[in-house]
Order: structure tokens, then sequence, then C-alpha cells
């Protein structure tokens, strides 16, 4: 996995330690995969980390001791603690933790089990380590909402590469094909444009099952006629990327031709509307009008789009605004997915979904558009 | 997803609830999404079950709305409940908590988050509602260690085609090809037999890259004169199945050929050993001693096997014997991995992996194992 260059891992690591010493906290113990990846470069399956004002601690298991050496001499200001063979993680955490002296510690309640933290308490109870835990929301991942440059470039590259695939694979959604039989085509396309894995379960919905927003691809043949819904992305070097296309088998009628204009409507008007200082919620406001303009605003029963980094959700949401929850206007560098759908039971649906980032200059398209046929 | 038939539901409801008084509780909270699906048969990505003595009650959001409806009027003794547009899957939660009156819940500690936990607890606080909560570790889990009769045919036949997939594949590992092409090729054939995604991020290591047991797929080329071990599975109908081959591309050199042929013994020693009754660390020995008579103990760092299921590492655990920990005896009906490795950093290293039913007749291979070259 490519890693991001020591200077924004250096920037990173100060953001972090100001986030720590903001929450009025001694330490935070990061738990979350995908944070520990941000803050340090580290993809390994196992593994936690120590954040003080001082030292980012990595902490893993004899199974990643050669990369995480590696990993310290690289990075500045991190530091490494591999596990001895017979011992665990667990037991170097708190070793670190009685080494620190009394402490408030930052947890990650969302990316902490019960398990863990009942472990946790219990190590620190008998060993004397007077660590007391406070459970936070979400710190990191709020950090990780403005990409940095590094982080921009490779999900450009990302999004290219993932308009290739779907270039494509759309001539390959035929009548007669099954449902996996086009994600197998879908995911073997995205390996062959460099994608390390599908970034989710690959979706092909076609005739009635493109009404359900959660169907994978099953076994039912595409037929003449049908709306198809592909959803698929890619995770490419750490960093996730999604798009989907509606495809109509043969000539489209009349409704399958409004539904999909007007989901593709919605989506430019969304787009128009990301603008720096938006509120999200009103980027989602942009499209359901349109829809609703058109009759269709009951069939949009989904948020507008979320967040795309190293995880495939992620904040910032964009979805329906909601008393008492504001996930606030837009920031440069924000990443998001831009992806309005219509959906009738028994009959079918249309999604298109493309990646967008926020800039100063107004919003990029980090994905192939689709054509908007009627104007606007 | 194919589910299992309604009586087996019924048999491990049962089971389940049997679990449950003999913890001494009145219900249990399953958030757990494999022991869901174990229970109900529903493999949708968000749900959360209430078990108790009386009822299963499976409680998920509007998108699963229809699923479970046609869900509850299939399986005896489901109810299910769909929280309301505009609500929570939590609220509803609570609601039926409330209706139970005071309970000694039951909850899975190492599937529900710190956040959860809070969650819950403060929604209960809240709404006055008397449910002392449980923390319990992997209850569900150790029914779901020996499968049932359903269980075993959806294995066998997964199985049987994983074993194909190796046959495809293993010709196509050529000197030129760079790693992450066999693994789209590999994945490629998963879906070609059936597979719904593969059940793991697909390990391709080729020469020094397979002394690296965490290894995956990347950029090196395969080369003569590399040994290449090449890990892979496939989810098939929610169960996981999963192999290793260790390919030797061109003639093999004798450390090579040694290594190899003692691990294929030494997986042939620990099947054998695998009889019911046997506990799963003596399997682990039986592997072991084989490749200590050869010298190369030292270089099996990892645990002989683990069991497969809807999970694709569940239990039970072949390792080896710790002091007070102890995974028992294998009992008929357990399905597990046996997959003895070697490992020299810089040089390379071996793993082969096959999977194994335990019977009262005895061990049954899977899928189809190696030859083994020489005699034991």
């Amino acid at each position: 996995m490519a890693s991001a260059p020591a200077e924004h891992l250096g920037l990173r690591r100060q953001a972090v330690v100001r986030l720590v010493q903001k929450e009025g906290l001694d330490a935070l113990l990061v738990t979350h995969a995908q944070n520990i990846a941000y803050l340090t470069g580290f993809f390994g399956s196992a593994g936690v980390l120590l954040v003080t004002p001082q030292h980012l601690v990595l902490i893993s298991d004899s199974r990643y001791g050669g990369e995480l050496r590696q990993l310290a001499s690289q990075v500045p200001g991190l530091g490494a603690v591999v596990a001895p063979p017979g011992g665990s993680q667990e037991e170097s955490l708190v070793a670190e933790l009685a080494r620190l002296g009394p402490v408030r510690l930052g947890i990650e309640a969302e990316a902490m089990t019960v398990r863990q933290h009942l472990d946790l308490t219990r190590r620190l109870e008998t060993s004397g380590t007077l660590t007391e835990l406070f459970p936070l929301d979400g710190a990191v991942e709020r950090l990780r909402e403005v990409k940095d440059t590094w982080e921009v470039a490779t999900l450009r590259e990302a999004g290219r590469r993932l308009s290739d695939v779907a270039k494509c694979i759309i001539p390959k959604a035929l009548a007669g094909l099954p449902e996996r039989g086009l994600a197998a085509i879908i995911e073997w396309e995205l390996r062959q444009k460099g994608f390390d894995k599908p970034a989710f379960d690959t979706i092909v919905a076609s005739g009635p099952n493109a009404a359900i927003p959660h169907h994978r691809a099953g076994d039912r043949s595409l037929a003449e006629g049908d709306l198809v819904v592909i959803d698929f992305g890619g995770m490419f070097r750490g960093y996730a990327v999604d798009m989907t296309r509606t495809v109509i088998l043969g000539a489209p009628s009349p409704r399958q031709h409004a539904c999909w204009d007007a989901v593709a409507r919605a989506q430019r008007a969304a787009f128009h509307a990301a603008t720096v200082g938006t509120d999200a919620e009103d980027v989602d406001a942009a499209a359901r009008q349109v829809l609703e303009q058109e009759g269709l605003g009951d069939a949009f029963g989904h948020g507008l789009g979320h967040g795309l980094g190293l995880d495939v959700h992620e904040r910032p949401r964009l979805s329906r605004r909601r008393a008492g929850v504001s996930q606030g206007p837009l920031q440069a560098g924000m990443v998001f997915t831009l992806e309005p759908g219509v959906y009738f039971p028994g009959w079918g649906g249309v999604r298109i979904e493309d990646d967008v980032l926020s800039t100063e200059a107004g919003p990029e398209w980090l994905t192939e558009p689709v054509d908007v046929v009627r104007a606007t």
C-alpha cells in the first residue's frame, strides 16, 4: 500500500495532537484501522496507535515486526512497539500506558468493542495503571474529512481509473447475461485498471431488482426492456471511489426515459449547488427539489451521498435536513458522492452516482459524469 | 442468499433459547451479523435480533421491510419489527425491551461497540426501561461450531467448487505474470464457479514475498525458480471455504522440494490426527512434530488452522497448546482448515491448506488435498 509522504504524515500528526489537547486529554488510543493508516501509513490487519503530544507509538504483533521498524525509521516522531513472541499487543499497550503515568486517555467509542473495553479496564486495574478512559466519537474522522493534496491526487487518479472501468463495462451489460456474470466482469476490469479490490460488494440490479437499493448481484439474467442499476467501486492505494450507472436495455419507455433524465438532472443540480460554504443538507435539497418537481420526491428514499476516502462511507454525509443535526458547510478538500435515485417496487429504479471534490474554485468531478440529455 | 430450511432454523432457535436459560438470562440481544443470519436466515447489512424463550424478534429499518415480513411468514417463531420512517432501529429495540418488562439481557461483547453500549444504556435510562446488560463472549458462536446437515451439505459443495478453482488457476501461475494479475484470475474463476465473492483478500506471494504470511498480491512478477504461495477462498451461499497451494516455478531446488514435501506430510499427519475426541491442540502438535523432525519447527510461526462457516475465521481454533487455554476436543460436524507452513525471510515459504470435516467415521476432506510425494 502506498503511504502518504512524510511531510503529510507530519501535518496529520500535528492536527491529531491539537485535537487531543483541545479535548483536554493527555493521549488518544486509535483503534480504527483506517485512522491508524491515516496517521502512520500502516495498513496491517492488527495494531493500535497511542498518540501523545510527544510521540506516536504504533503497537502490533511480531507478524508486523519488520514493517513497523521500517515505518518508524521513515516517519518522523513515530515509535514502534512489537509485542514479544508469546506476549500480546494488549500487554504492550498497558506497559506503554503505565510508562506515561496517570493520563486522561481518549478512546474511539465507535472502534472499540465492549469486550476490548472490559479487557483494557481490567488490565489497567490489575497493573495499577492510573489511566482514565474517555470515549470520543469520530475525532480522527473529522480530520480526515478534508483531504490533503496527496489524498486529492490519489482520489483524482482513482476517479479517472474508475471512469475507465465504467466505459469498459457498460457496453457489456447485455440481455441474457446473469447479474453475477456482469459483476464478475466489473471486478475483473477493476483489477485490470489497477484497483486492489472492489470497495464494496458490486451491485447489479436488473428489472424489478433495480427497485431494491441494497440488492447485490444474483442469478437473474438481464432482459430486453430492463433498467439495470450497476453500482461499483474500487480501492486504489488505500482509497475508495464509487460510481453508479443505470443502463436501459433496448429502447427506453417514456417512463424509463423520464426517470433517468430526472435523476441525471437532479445530480447535475446537486453538483452546481456543491460550493464551499453550502450546507451538505442544501446540496441534498437541490437534488430533491428537481425530483419533487417531477413528482418523484417520494421515490427518492435515501440520502444524496457520502464522503469517500480511506473508508468507502465517511464524513461528510449529504442527506435530508433533520432537526438538531447538521453536517455543516462544505469545505474545500472534501470528497463525496452525489447519488440521487428513484425506486418503484415491482417496476424498477434508476440511480446515478459520481464522485466530486469540493474546491474554492467550485465543485470538480472526479469521475466522468453522464450527459444530461434535456437542458435544465 | 440461500437460507437454511425452516426445520434447521427451528433447531437453532431451540439451542439458543437453551443457552439463554443456561446463562441465567431472560433474553439475548444478537448484534453479530453472522449470528443473526444463522438464527434467522437474514443476511441484510442492518439489523439486530432479540431472543427470548418465547420469540425471536428481528428488528431492522425500512429498507429491509419487505424481506423481514417475508422471513417472518416463513420462519416459525420469528417476529419482524421494521423501524418506521424517521424512526431508528435503536428506538424500536428499546420499545421491544420496554414491552418485556424488567429483564436480564445478554449482549454480545465482541459485536457491540462502546458507542452502541453507551447509546443503549442511555436510551434504557431515559425511557425508564429496567433492562440489565450482561456481556457474553461467543455464545452463539459456540452453537455454530458444530455444523448441521444443511451446513455440511453447503460446505461440501463449496469445497468441491473451490477445488475446481484450484485446478483452473494453478496452471496459470506462470513466470512473468504479476501477483495482482494472478489474483484477478483467481477472483474471476471464483465467480465462474458460483462463489459470491472472495472470502478474504486473495494472497499471491511470490519469491521472497512467500516468506510473509500476511502478504496480499502486489506488483512483483512471478519468476522462474520462485515459490508462490496462493491463498484464496470464496463465499458460497453465505459460507466460507479457504485453500492454499504453493507452486514451484521451474525445477524445484532440493531445499524447495524438502520444504514442500515436509509441509504436505505435516498436513497429512494432522488430517489423520483429526479424529472426534482429539484436542484441537493435539492436531496442531501432529503437524508440528513432522516439521520439527525435519528441523523446520521454528519456521512454522502460526497456528495450524481455524474453523470455517458463516465467518472465514471462527471456532474451533487449532493452535499450539497454551497454559490455561484449551479449545477442547474435536466434535463431529466441525469444519476447519489444516494449513501448516514454513517461512524463511528473504528466501520464501511454503503453505498448504485444505478444509476438513470432522465425522464419527473419521476426518473427511472437503477440498481435494495435494498428493504427498514421499511415503510417510
